[in-house]
């Protein structure tokens, strides 16, 4: 079956005993948060590094890539709170707190974290030590200090390394997403240590420079975040012809650093594509509103 | 050593490599938050069936302890956040949004419930079987359908079931506390089923109790909230007097329900201490703020 599908039906299985007995109105909010038009890049990721490293655990491989995405999910549901980037739309639909009220979206942003941990753990007795790997690196990728509440966290400081920010706000789950795919596939993840940041890296740059040049019915979220919020900004630190350089720097980068495997070209493909997929369509120039805001 | 000062060490040292690196008012929230001053009640009782039950892993039994009380923790975070109960003080502290902001006290909340279940994850290897089944009783007391999580999404729905309500949000950690600290012991977990429930229950009834007689300044957080919040509330559907013989009647039923074992003794003294030191000191009777309020 094709990744995305596999995904997907991953996904609606995970989610199906959580909803068909908890509160009506949570498990709406779960439904509109997981299903919301992803690319499921980060769980793609995650099962074509497992394939490329032999498939040694398939059924830890497609847990831990919807766990990942089901971490990813909760994230984007935080991040669009009134107190962090208060943002009505997500992917061109109403965010979860603007649908279902804040409460609800806390909650559900909880029940999905805690989720992604039960759904992993259940594979616990059939591969302890690789379960427990995966389990880690989850953890790792959206804890304190290395993960995303790290990172998110760095915005409440006064002042901030922009490479530490970005490697634990995106990096870690991308890396995440990486090193549970090899160890789920039986490889040897130091080997695969370090493409996740490159990711994560690429992914803030190219996000800054869509937030800096995008149109909001383009992008399905609102723009000029970074300024508004006063965020640190690849658009800012280099410019926005420097972004795009950098840009494909790392994603140079993240090629040259996939291991020699069989699934050697799916990858570059994968990825290859994705970049594709974040460079802004509009010439890179800052709009009026991000000028003035700034 | 003393449990009590067992639990403090080993919170302190689950605490540690999350703090060591992480952005500094983060680690400032989460000492604030789990250093509160709390009275432990749940680890202890894991500890104390866990001994009951012959201690086989002692090192997943405070792993598990730990673990429960760094997610009643997360709960009591969101709690007080404003768009739930919007409670400044909590222990007669700053609640963690009062003193750090909404951010970081979500942020917080979401590292606690990951660094829980990361706590016991490490120690999968070691126990395979056992940690496996501590990590589903933790997901299955604080996510949904059955636990915390779930119990407070019920709040966002217009009609509510009072029991089925306070078995997932209070009852639920207690009866994870219990079944984890069995499986942890080594003893059989369905031979302790149903008594974290009946504490719950109890517990609930208890603070619903405090909430409709207590003093902010006795509780060390605000009063009336129940009435304010127009939560369901047992004082609101038994009366005072039914709600303190209703309280009297469960404590009595987890007594009944504690097996017959070595520990016996020590954990009916934990229970009926606790129960003790939650009955409102005062008179049994609706202040005027709250009769006003309903």
């Amino acid at each position: 079956m094709d990744a995305y599908l596999r995904i997907e039906d991953a996904l609606e299985a995970s989610l199906q005993p959580v909803c068909e007995s908890c509160p009506p109105r949570l498990a709406q909010a779960l439904r509109h948060a997981v299903f919301a038009g992803g690319s499921r890049f980060r769980p793609r990721l995650c099962l074509a590094v497992a394939e490329a490293c032999g498939d040694a655990h398939p059924q830890l491989a497609i847990a831990a890539a919807t766990a990942i995405e089901l971490l990813h999910c909760a994230s984007l549901i935080y991040d669009d709170l009134p107190c962090f980037d208060d943002a009505a739309i997500r992917r061109g639909k109403p965010a979860v707190h603007a649908a279902f009220g804040e409460e609800l979206a806390i909650l559900a942003g909880n029940a999905l974290i805690v989720r992604a941990f039960e759904l992993v753990s259940e594979l616990v007795t059939s591969a302890p030590l690789h379960t427990g790997l995966v389990l880690a690196s989850l953890a790792r990728g959206v804890g304190a200090p290395h993960g995303i509440t790290a990172g998110q966290a760095w915005e409440s400081e006064p002042r901030i390394d922009l490479r530490a920010y970005h490697r634990a706000k995106t990096g870690a789950l991308f890396e995440a997403a990486v090193v549970a795919g090899a160890i789920a596939g039986g490889g040897d993840a130091r080997g695969w240590r370090g493409l996740g940041d490159h990711l994560g890296e690429a992914y803030q740059v190219a996000d800054d420079l869509r937030d800096a040049t995008g149109q909001s019915d383009m992008l399905g979220k609102p723009v000029g975040q970074d300024a508004v919020h006063r965020r640190p900004s690849a658009v800012d630190q280099l410019g926005p012809g420097g972004a795009v350089n950098r840009m494909q720097d790392l994603i140079n980068a993240v090629i040259r650093l996939i291991p020699r495997c069989p699934g050697r070209e799916t990858l570059v493909f994968l990825v290859s594509n994705w970049a594709q997929s974040l460079m802004p369509a509009m010439p890179v120039s800052r709009p009026a509103m991000v000028a003035s805001a700034s």
